[in-house]
């Protein structure tokens, strides 16, 4: 049964001046072209910005390479996610009929986004000010649990340090492909590690970066 | 010769109630701890944020695949380059000596860095409002110059018609890799073009999204 986005209203604790807006940010695109994909732009953005700002402020020993991970380690799929289950954030969306069979509500990039979409929804109707609270109070059990220790570290150590703790073998790292004029340049890099099949892959300006992403993209999936 | 901060507030058209703020948005790391890295972390989301809610409102009809290229047409280090000259924001930054003989007041990696970090300590100082309108004022003229007809266009479909236009063979797109489990693939391509010697890279979610990225940094390059 799908529920009414009034009842969502009262348990995301909002009143929308325009309901209409709520419902387009719960509608998958595979339910018609009023779907939700210009409000998780605008969503995506304004999470991006209200946690970078309070990462800034919470942490002011932290630098950019620690800010930004930390914000990736908040804001991913898998994370909001969980927080738009947290919300039942399924029980609410509209979907079409493929996509209802396949359990769309409960995939994580269809909730993702839908949480993102709300958000957009939020900021058009509400105001970035009471946007920037409704999105500090869903995140704030999960940025109260941040620690900055673990997150100095970047995440190729993080990543040797968890395989050792494991026992299993190190990392390997594997230049793909590189490409782009000096100052420009392009790295694509694999990691793999013995314990999965398929190899995590990072881009960035340099080698070292694209490694750092292909580690983190392998811690998430571990 | 350096110049003061208090003359850039002027050019800015602002009064900062913490002018070591700004000087801290044009201090490179080059020449020292207290530089502008946290600022151009902050400032970055805020660009975002600011740039997409406007698009937002100014293309009711674009899709989320048309507003991120308008964004991205926008926002880039190119792009933040040039406003960054326009506001002649290398006379007033801060370099180590290294830097400073390399003429890294004239890189693009560099202003474009320090103007976003600028874009940070303004929203730290004045408030995400006093922020969006100056950036919306800094981006004026090239908000106003966007047509949509261009952009509704993908970067591949872009990339082809250029190639044409000019009398050129057609990209020629590879995969160069593919990983991660069934619904969170990450695929790496490569866009060659007769013109350049080296290819373009992209990183997507689907091979189509990774071949329309390589498409985009391509017609960047181009």
């Amino acid at each position: 049964m799908i529920l009414s986005p009034q009842e969502l209203q009262k348990k995301l604790g909002l009143h929308f001046h325009d309901s209409a807006l709520l419902k387009s940010a719960l509608t998958h695109r595979s339910a018609g072209p009023d779907n939700n994909e210009r409000l998780e732009f605008l969503g995506d953005a304004v999470l991006g910005f209200v946690i970078a700002e309070c990462l800034y402020y919470k942490f002011p020993q932290a630098n950019e390479g620690v800010l930004s991970r930390l914000r990736a380690n908040l804001v991913n799929q898998t994370a909001l996610a969980e927080l738009a289950r947290q919300l039942e954030l399924g029980d609410y969306l509209i979907l079409g009929s493929g996509e209802l069979k396949n359990g769309g509500m409960n995939r994580d990039s269809i909730l993702s986004d839908a949480l993102e979409a709300v958000m957009g929804a939020i900021v058009e109707d509400q105001g970035i000010d009471v946007c920037k609270r409704w999105i500090l109070g869903l995140f704030v059990e999960r940025i109260r649990a941040l620690s900055l220790d673990t997150w100095e570290k970047d995440p190729k150590t993080r990543l040797q340090e968890m395989m050792q703790s494991k026992g299993l073998g190190l990392p390997v790292y594997t230049l793909k492909s590189k490409s782009g004029l000096p100052h420009q340049q392009s790295f694509c890099v694999e990691c793999r590690v013995s314990s999965l099949d398929q190899p995590a892959v990072g881009v960035g300006s340099s080698r070292k970066r694209a490694e750092q992403q292909a580690a983190e993209e392998m811690l998430a999936r571990l």
